[in-house]
């Protein structure tokens, strides 16, 4: 007989083995293949971090120009998927573009065996951010962009494509800490969802497709964006705290804050706060900022509620002028790392994902003929 | 502290509640909602048995025709997706075709709240045989079809868009049957996928594709496209026993045969076997049918492995002119129906799936300077 598992939703339980990740065990809370996260994310560049998740080790510089360049090399879009981005209307939801995009390219290139795994995920980094931005360029403004650029960072292609010109010192260093902190997370949903479908030895544009409709639901990714929503509509601190404290009363949803693993931080908080608060001095005007303090304040006050990795991104994107569209998909260019490590592992030492269901049906019974029903 | 489960791929765990279907547990082993497949098979058309799986109870006949009306009326593609299915090369794999399809849909036509995911669902149901057959008529023979036909039933549908007339009665009887033996299987690998997707309250469409993209997966869908691969190379009966004989001497895998719930047989080989026999009569020409009993046999005596629903599976599709390549395509127009039952399931009792995993990685350790390394 199946057994019983304690937590819905396979909450604490064991799904199987990873070298990639560990989520509120040592350090700060979160490491990538033995690195706290912050340390990463002080010290290096995503693409650093990227070569970490996906084959182990950090790079050294020979090793890490060498990545920069492959990934450089792979930022032009095939004719075909560009015809399919120009189909989609400026309506759609990103997230769906990005899902599309993803899943057409696994047709015009496909993975044809897994000793392709690591050029097709280099692939997926290099033209993710061409796929979003074309889109989003070409419905909402009506260009047509190039998607190659010759910026050495995938966090300043992102920008450069999105406004046209080469990002600021400090914009494409807020982008590589951004890309880093969202890299990788262990098992969750969208994760998961990537090595199910592993599992069945399918190729790998159908397990980033299916992990990018994962990360599109609203108890996974786009909590940035509802925390953007959320701050975007306060006029200044004070009123920040009158509309929290309302939204409390009257039990409303208040996206951003607490964690499902984390119990008293979400250590990516701490750094992407700094850094948006480096994007408020420079464009001179905190208030944004100053909003986000209040709203973490009141909340840690009133509910002992902190702010998770979502909650600053929401002014640090903001920002650098990113619409707020744009926030989870910026959210799939970085953990298509984590995904793709996570489909290697899967393969590399595979069984069928496949749990049993406890029945809760009618009981058996007999087709009666149509004209009796 | 995670519990570690007892099986690899979640084997025998339960990870959620359904009503949908048992597998291998009463009746003749596999029931829908209480009805035994076979029940099912020999006395409803597929529309009754998509109605039932989604809504719960067998239609009567008011209900039915209304319901096929409704399908009927769905078939029709928007003109950005058959554009976007004109640029997909003949090469590429049928899968990645019809999830893109799928994908691009939901671009078009967005499920913006649950309460659409019946209609959302409908629509699939109508127009994924146009989605796959538009692309294979204008990929391989140059041709721009119209999707929409009056025939009554989805496999009517599919076989005349297919071959561009309407089938015999008895074609569109075996694609009745086999669009039912397909339609629901429990907690398996595509439909954990789409409800794991569900669980992050995602769109249908990032569900459903998420599970098209597991389904084509060599260990999950696609058996019976390899059980035809294996028949086709077979000259006679007395050839495919000395070609298997040879095979299971060379320890080679051979698909088709036996399963990873059942232990005895698969309910859902003994009816689709009894219609491949009759099409063979139909056809005049038994070889292939002759090849495939004689294929049972020797994989009974020599290894007590049954044929499951995939292995006659591949002997009616070829004799109804179905190309080889198409074949998970269907499975996908049928399996459909269950999915989105199991996404609907989920929703309305919903906890984010998220497991844990077993740490093997590396023990904590600190970032080197680039330069250093």
């Amino acid at each position: 007989m199946a057994k019983q598992l304690s937590g819905a939703g396979l909450r604490g339980q064991v799904a199987g083995k990873t070298a990639l990740s560990t989520v509120g065990k040592s350090g700060s809370g979160l490491t990538y293949r033995g690195y706290d996260v912050k340390d990463l994310a002080n010290n290096c560049i995503f693409e650093e971090v990227a070569y970490l998740i996906l084959k182990g080790e950090l790079p050294n510089q020979e090793q890490l120009t060498a990545y920069q360049s492959k990934l450089k090399g792979l930022r032009g879009l095939p004719q075909a998927l560009k015809d399919v981005l120009e189909r989609i209307p400026a309506s759609a939801h990103p997230m769906d573009v990005i899902r599309t995009g993803c899943s057409m390219l696994g047709n015009l290139e496909t993975e044809e065996s897994f000793d392709q795994q690591q050029d097709a995920t280099d692939r997926m980094l290099a033209a993710f951010p061409g796929i979003i931005n074309y889109w989003y360029r070409f419905s909402h403004d009506g260009v047509r962009i190039e998607t190659e650029t010759d910026d050495d960072t995938i966090g300043a292609h992102f920008l450069h494509l999105l406004h046209g010109e080469k990002p600021s010192e400090l914009h494409e260093r807020v982008m590589n800490v951004s890309l880093i902190l969202y890299a990788e997370h262990e098992f969750n949903a969208s994760t998961f969802t990537a090595r199910v479908c592993a599992s069945t030895l399918s190729d790998i544009h159908s397990c980033i497709t299916g992990a990018i409709g994962s990360l599109r639901g609203p108890l996974h990714g786009g909590a940035n964006e509802a925390a953007m929503e959320l701050i975007e509509g306060m006029k200044d601190p004070e009123h920040a705290e009158e509309s929290l404290m309302g939204m409390l009363e009257r039990k409303e949803k208040i996206m951003g804050f607490g964690h499902a693993i984390y119990s008293e931080s979400d250590p990516r908080n701490e750094i992407i706060k700094v850094w948006s608060e480096k994007l408020a001095a420079e464009k001179g005007d905190a208030q944004l900022y100053d909003i986000s303090v209040r709203c973490e304040a009141v909340m840690w006050r009133e509910k002992k509620l902190f702010c998770n990795a979502d909650f600053f991104h929401a002014s640090a994107y903001n920002y650098m002028g990113i619409p707020t569209k744009l926030f989870t998909p910026i959210f799939v260019c970085s953990r298509l790392t984590g995904w793709a490590a996570h489909v290697m592992e899967q393969r590399a030492d595979n069984r069928i994902i496949r749990p049993s269901a406890e029945y809760v049906g009618a009981e058996p019974r007999s087709v009666v003929p149509i004209a009796e029903r």
